[in-house]
């Protein structure tokens, strides 16, 4: 099975595809999330793993973009714990590095480790793995990447710093998305399963609030809402909820009926196995 | 008055803030949205005009973080239809034109003129104006920048392409920060009323929908939510929501406090006339 993703080989993404999809899958990386979801509707790419929200950063907006764009549904989710690790060349010793690189999220993460070492110069790159084997490909002893630690085991590289990050509690929710009508790699029997639904508003006062009446009168709770603006009607929004439960469930059913009653337009982007 | 904004001289927030606060402000232009904050926060600035949403590329997250951290009211607000334009040398020919710098956003919102004319290379800068700005400094006839046609006056610069834009429905939404319990400048009689106001839900079902009830029963709209993580606490957000009306009226006041019965933390950001 071949699974897309965003970045270079070693990036967190990847990571992320063999935690749910098991180590032994083939990956195709891709230089951007349009690319990655582009993969898997012309068929190169079974699915795609592609990360959604970080519990720092926050949503990530382009790929809550492309859901909607795409007809590509949600098959799975995985959650991972983000650890950023300063990695170089072998045998390189903290004391020689001046130069370190890395995605501009994974430095804004290590910023108290740049405060206590400021002879490091941080410069922006568009990829954490990707940064490891830019200086790999090189032979600056005093060049560094900020990745997580399996990219240097990919690179042939050494972790000279461990657990650099901020924030211990730092996670990222990846979504696997395969083509609409596939069954999904990950279904198990007994699974808890979410729900994640895409809906507009009519432009009125609490329309919002009428909407979420169809979840919040059968107790179906809302783990997530997300809005984004919608092209060409400034200011109208649509909305991502995550539901708990299975649209195949009476009760949930029902819910997404009294939606429709209340919306301009509703799609269920997936009915999955929670993470 | 000393008006702080993000960006060079000639940014599309200095335009807002001109746009809001008269012609004849001083401005202090501001490496970072943080360091604008903070330039209000110790007096060297008295407001600052900071965009909060802008209608295709959505919310600036950052700029709700600092919300939240920094003890500033929202005092006002201003939108501005955001028009790109490529600007270069005096008597410059666009088939003389190769390299092309702007802000990641601007270059992202005028990729059909870039498809259109693939002669171009597109660079990412870290500003809009300060592109215009470094290309101005440089004497390299080739090279141009994308930023809005006012920041060719500043820099005695020419617009070689005007409204080079995908979307002529493209606004920014800017906020006026000022310190807590100063009276906002642009406070007018009359004007319709707008509060923002950010609160925290239980981690329980149905968590939201009874916060957002404290304004649906009582017919207060809601024009935008945003939802952003809690640092520390992976999964539980913080909500902020544009409501109709000021908190000095007692429908919206009795609704403000259904909200603290029912949320954690309500903070009220400011009520202010609407833009």
């Amino acid at each position: 099975m071949i699974v897309a993703f965003q970045g270079e080989r070693g990036a967190f993404s990847e990571e992320a595809a063999r935690k749910l999809l098991g180590a032994s899958i083939d990956v195709l990386p891709c230089r951007t999330f349009d690319e990655a979801f582009a993969a898997v509707a012309n068929g190169t790419a079974a699915c795609a793993v592609l990360p959604i929200e970080n519990s720092l950063a926050g949503s990530v907006h382009r790929n809550y973009e492309l859901l909607a764009d795409h007809g590509l549904a949600i098959g799975g989710e995985v959650f991972l714990r983000i650890s950023h690790a300063l990695i170089g060349h072998r045998g390189a010793k903290l004391d020689e590095i001046r130069h370190v690189f890395s995605h501009p999220v994974a430095l804004a993460q290590c910023q108290r480790f740049f405060a206590d070492h400021p002879r490091l110069e941080a410069t922006a790159a568009y990829d954490t793995a990707g940064s490891v084997k830019m200086v790999m490909d090189g032979d600056a002893r005093h060049e560094a990447a900020i990745a997580g630690a399996h990219a240097a085991v990919l690179y042939d590289a050494e972790v000279i710093v461990d657990e650099i990050e901020d924030h211990k509690e730092n996670y990222t929710r990846f979504l696997l998305l395969v083509p609409h009508d596939t069954p999904s790699p990950v279904e198990r029997e007994g699974a808890t399963r979410k729900t994640t639904v895409l809906f507009r508003t009519p432009n009125r006062p609490g329309s919002l609030f009428r909407a979420l009446a169809a979840f919040a009168l059968r107790d179906i709770n809302l783990s997530k809402i997300e809005s984004r603006p919608i092209e060409g009607r400034p200011w109208e929004y649509s909305f991502y909820v995550d539901l708990a439960g299975d649209v195949a469930e009476p009760n949930l059913a029902r819910a997404v009926d009294h939606l429709r009653e209340m919306c301009e337009t509703v799609r269920i982007l997936g009915s999955y196995p929670a993470g």
